[in-house]
C-alpha cells in the first residue's frame, strides 16, 4: 500500500506532496502542528488535541483551515489511506502561501497538510530499561506553550542528546530550572514521594498526555507537586520520567550520566506507565 | 515574462515550485536564509551574504547545498530568467526531505531555493519623511546570530507594528535594551553625536547593510559607539535609524508615538543613507 497525504485539499500520494516555495510554514516558520498517536486505527485523545491546535491557531491568528467535522472526517481518512492501526497521523497547518512579506498576508489561506504512519507501539524496551537524560540551556522563544513549527532549536537539541547516548534532552532555563524536553514533559519523583512538573505557562507545552496523567495521578492520590524544579532537585530525586503523546510514560534512569535513585526505572514511572493506557480517550 | 524560481536542480515556473512536505525547512524550521538586494542586474554586498550564510549553515551543521561558483551562477541565472534589474534575490536552504523525526536525518540532501523579484529601490518617501517604529518585548529563541527561517515571533512582531501604524518594532530584551529589529538593526545618535549600536552578539543578526554602515561611519570619522541602548537612551536620542539590506538606511522619526529629536529625519541618517550606496559592494 503506498502512502498518501493530504495536502490543502487533495489526497496526494506521498512522494508527490508538496506545498509552495512560498507557503509560510517554509518560509517564516508561520504555522502549527499536533501528533496524534494511533491505536486500533482510532485517534488517541483526538478531542484534547483538536482544542490544543485551535488554540495555537488563535494565539498566531491563523484562520482555522476546516471545521471540527470535515477536520476529523480528514483525519480518520489519512489513517484509513495509508491503513494505519497502530501509529501516528501528523498535521501542520500554516497560514498559507503569499509573496514574502514578514507581517501577516492579506489573501492567504491556511495550508492543512496531513500525514499518518503505522509505528510500533512504545517501545516496550524503553519502559523496561529506562532512558538516559542530558540536560541544555533552553534557547528558545518564550511563547513555547503555542504548538509552532519553529523547532530548530529542539532540534540541535534532540540532535547533542542522540550524540551523547541520550534519548532525550532536558532544557534548562536562566533560573536553573528545568523547562520541559525538546518533544517531551519532563516530571521527578522527590525522595518524599511527590510527583512534580513545571506549571503549563508561556514556557511549555501543555502536553496531553501530561494533562491525562494529572487526572491519573489525582486518581491514585499520589502527592503531586505543579511547580518548577531545578537540576540540584533532579539529581536527587528518586525517581524521574518523560511524557509525550508517542512515548506515553518513560522512566528516566540516567540524567547527565548519574544514576537516578537507584538507577533502575522508579516503581511511581512504572505504574503510571501501565496505568495510563486505560485514562487516554480513544475515539 | 513568468516567474522562474530555483528548486533543488531545476528552474522551474514559480507557480509550481514547490518542496515536499517533510522539507525540514516546512515541519521544523531547519534551515537558513538570505535576501541579496540586486541594483543593475547585480548582486549587492554578495559575498558579505554568501559568507553570512556559510555561517549560519556552520552553526545549524547544514551541509552546503553547492559550492561558491555554482551558487553564485544559479544566483545570477535566477536574477537573468526573472528580468531583474532592481530587487531583490531571496535564498533558502534547510537540511532537505526525511521522515519526520527532530534529530538529524543520516541522509538528508539540502534543499536549496532561490527565488527573485523586482521592486522599486529603497522608497524615497522613507528616507523623506522617516518611519514610526514600536517597542516589543524580543520574545525570539537565543540564537538570533544564525539567519534561520524560525521566524515565527518576527512575524508576529512586525505584524504589531504594522497594526499600530509604524514601519518596524524594535525588540527590547529583558535588561531594557534594545536588541534589533524584526527584520532591520536599531542605531540611536546620542544627544553628543555618538552613533550606537548594539555589538552583535547571539541577541542579533550581524545585519550585512550594518556591516557596511561601520567602514562608512569610519571613514567619515563620525563618533561610534558598539553597545546596547535602553529605550530611554532611545527616546531622549537626537536621531534614531535602522539598517536592513533592502531598504539600506532609514531615518526613524516615531518612537513608540513620541517624536525623536525634532521629530524629523536627522542629519547624520539623512547623510549615511545618501552616502550609503557609494560603500556597497556591486558584483
Amino acid at each position: 500500500m503506498s502512502r498518501i497525504a493530504y495536502v490543502a485539499g487533495q489526497y496526494l500520494p506521498h512522494r508527490q506532496a508538496a506545498v509552495h516555495i512560498e507557503d509560510r510554514g517554509f518560509q517564516f516558520a508561520d504555522g502549527v502542528y499536533e501528533v496524534i498517536s494511533v491505536v486500533g486505527g482510532r485517534l488517541v485523545d483526538a478531542e484534547r488535541h483538536l482544542k490544543r491546535l485551535k488554540r495555537s491557531l488563535g494565539e498566531l491568528r491563523i484562520p482555522a483551515p476546516l471545521g471540527d467535522a470535515a477536520l476529523g472526517i480528514v483525519l480518520h481518512e489519512v489513517i484509513r489511506r495509508n491503513g494505519v492501526d497502530t501509529g501516528i497521523v501528523y498535521l501542520q497547518v500554516t497560514r498559507g502561501a503569499a509573496p514574502r512579506e514578514h507581517a501577516f498576508p492579506k489573501a492567504a489561506k491556511p495550508t492543512l497538510v496531513v500525514t499518518s504512519r503505522r509505528s510500533r507501539p512504545p517501545d516496550p524496551r524503553l519502559g523496561d530499561d529506562g532512558i538516559a537524560v542530558i540536560t541544555i540551556p533552553d534557547i528558545r522563544w518564550q511563547r513555547c506553550d503555542i504548538k509552532s513549527v519553529a523547532l530548530i532549536a529542539n532540534v540541535l537539541g534532540k540532535q547533542q542528546a542522540r550524540e551523547k547516548g541520550a534519548y532525550e534532552a532536558w532544557q534548562v532555563d536562566q533560573v536553573g530550572q528545568v523547562t520541559e524536553g525538546t518533544s517531551t514533559n519532563a516530571w521527578i519523583v522527590t525522595c518524599d514521594g511527590a510527583v512534580v512538573t513545571r506549571p503549563a505557562d508561556f514556557g511549555i507545552l501543555r502536553g496531553i498526555t501530561r494533562t491525562v496523567l494529572l487526572d491519573v495521578i489525582a486518581e491514585q492520590g499520589l502527592k503531586f507537586e505543579e511547580r518548577p524544579f531545578t537540576m540540584d532537585e533532579a539529581y536527587t530525586a528518586r525517581e524521574a520520567f518523560i511524557t509525550s503523546a508517542t512515548q506515553f510514560v518513560t522512566p528516566v534512569v540516567r540524567l547527565d550520566g548519574r544514576p537516578v535513585g537507584n538507577g533502575a526505572p522508579g516503581l511511581i514511572a512504572t505504574a503510571l506507565r501501565r496505568d495510563f493506557h486505560d485514562h487516554a480517550e480513544i475515539a
